[in-house]
C-alpha cells in the first residue's frame, strides 16, 4: 500500500499488528477514528492506558479484576474446593455464561506452546500449585481449549498434580476438535463441564 | 457480557465502537494488548494520538497528507485539468494502484446520506466548485461507490456542475474482470447490455 501520509502509515500498522487485523480494516479503522472528534480519539487511547497502567489480576485465580481478588474468590456462594484452570479472562466469561459452575477459576494467562517460545514457566502453573498445597482443594478442573498446546498444558499440569489427592478431570469432549473454547456454544460448553471425565479415561 | 473488571469493560466498549468490530472480537483486541509490553501499548496509542493530532489535508485535493499539498497536487507528471472524485482516501490509493490513472483527485469526505445525517454541506463539494472555478479543468470523473448513497452524490454534484463548460463522467458500470455471468446480480447484468460498449473500445 502507497500512504499519502507517513502518519497515517504508521497508524495503520500499529492497528495491522493487532491479531486478525490486515492492512485494509486497519486502514478503515484508523481512517474511522479520524472522522471522530479530538475528545472522543482521546478517550479511546486513554481508556486503553488507563486500562494497561492500573489492571490488577485476582492474587488468587489472576482473573483480571479492578480490586485485590475477584468477585468469584471473595463470593461465599462460590464452592472454594474446586479451581477450573482456564487459558484467559474469556474463558472465565465463558462458563460463567453457561451458569453450570460454581466453583473458582485459575487463568494460566496462556497455553504451553514451545513453538511461540512459550513454556511452563510462563504461565501461572506455579501458583496453581502453591495454591493447592495444604488447602482443601478437591478437585481441579482442566478446562482448556481443544488443541495441541491445550491437550500439551493438560498433560503438563496432570503430571504435576498427580501427587497430590485430587480428583483431576477435563471437560468432556462434548467440544469440537480443534475448536477455541471461546467460540463454543453455551449450551455445548455447560454440557462439557457437567459431563467432564477423569484425565485416566480421556487418555485411556 | 459480564466483565470481571470495570476497565476492562470501558476497554473493550470503545474497541467495540469501532465499525466491524463486535463485542468478543473487541476483548481479544484488548486482551492481545495487556498481553504487550507497557511500551508497545503506549506506542499504539500514541500512535493514534500523533495521527489525530497532526494529520493535515491537501488544501487542494483534501487527501490525507504530511504537507500542505499532497504528493499527487505537487507532482508535475499529473494532468491537473482532470479531476477524479471520491468518498476517501482509501478510493485514491486504490485508483493508484491501478496505474491507470494520471490526473489528480478531489476526496470528498463521504457521501451524502440522509439516514446518516450527512448533508451536501459535510463534504467538500463547495471546496470542488471553487476549485473549478476560473481554473482550467476540463473533465470531472465521479468515482464513487455504486450505492444508494453514491449515486445521491454523484447526482447532486452532477447538478451543480452542469452550468461549467465541463466534460463529466462516471466510471463504468458492469461486471467485474473474472466474473462469471451466472453469478452477477440481475441489476448489474442488466444494466450491463444496456450500456454495452463497442468490442474495439473494450479492447483499445
Amino acid at each position: 500500500m502507497n500512504f499519502s501520509s507517513k502518519l497515517l502509515e504508521q497508524a495503520v500498522e500499529e492497528f495491522g499488528r493487532l491479531p486478525g487485523i490486515g492492512k485494509k480494516t486497519a486502514l478503515r479503522l484508523v481512517l474511522h477514528l479520524l472522522q471522530q472528534n479530538e475528545q472522543e480519539v482521546y478517550r479511546f487511547t486513554e481508556t486503553i492506558n488507563t486500562l494497561k497502567s492500573n489492571v490488577k489480576y485476582c492474587r488468587k485465580c489472576f482473573n483480571i479484576t479492578d480490586e485485590q481478588e475477584c468477585e468469584i474468590c471473595t463470593s461465599p456462594k462460590r464452592e472454594k474446593d474446586i479451581i477450573c484452570v482456564v487459558e484467559d479472562t474469556r474463558d472465565v466469561m465463558a462458563i460463567e455464561n453457561t451458569n453450570q459452575y460454581t466453583g473458582t477459576y485459575h487463568v494460566l494467562g496462556g497455553l504451553i506452546s514451545p513453538l511461540d517460545g512459550v513454556g511452563p514457566s510462563d504461565l501461572r502453573i506455579e501458583e496453581l500449585i502453591e495454591r493447592i498445597q495444604g488447602s482443601g482443594v478437591s478437585e481441579v478442573i482442566l478446562a482448556l481449549s481443544a488443541t495441541m498446546e491445550g491437550d500439551t498444558t493438560i498433560f503438563y499440569i496432570y503430571k504435576r498434580l498427580r501427587e497430590f489427592n485430587l480428583k483431576i478431570s477435563t471437560i468432556a469432549r462434548g467440544i469440537s476438535f480443534g475448536g477455541e473454547l471461546e467460540y463454543v456454544d453455551e449450551v455445548t460448553l455447560g454440557k462439557s463441564i457437567l459431563t467432564r471425565v477423569p484425565y485416566e479415561r480421556n487418555i485411556g
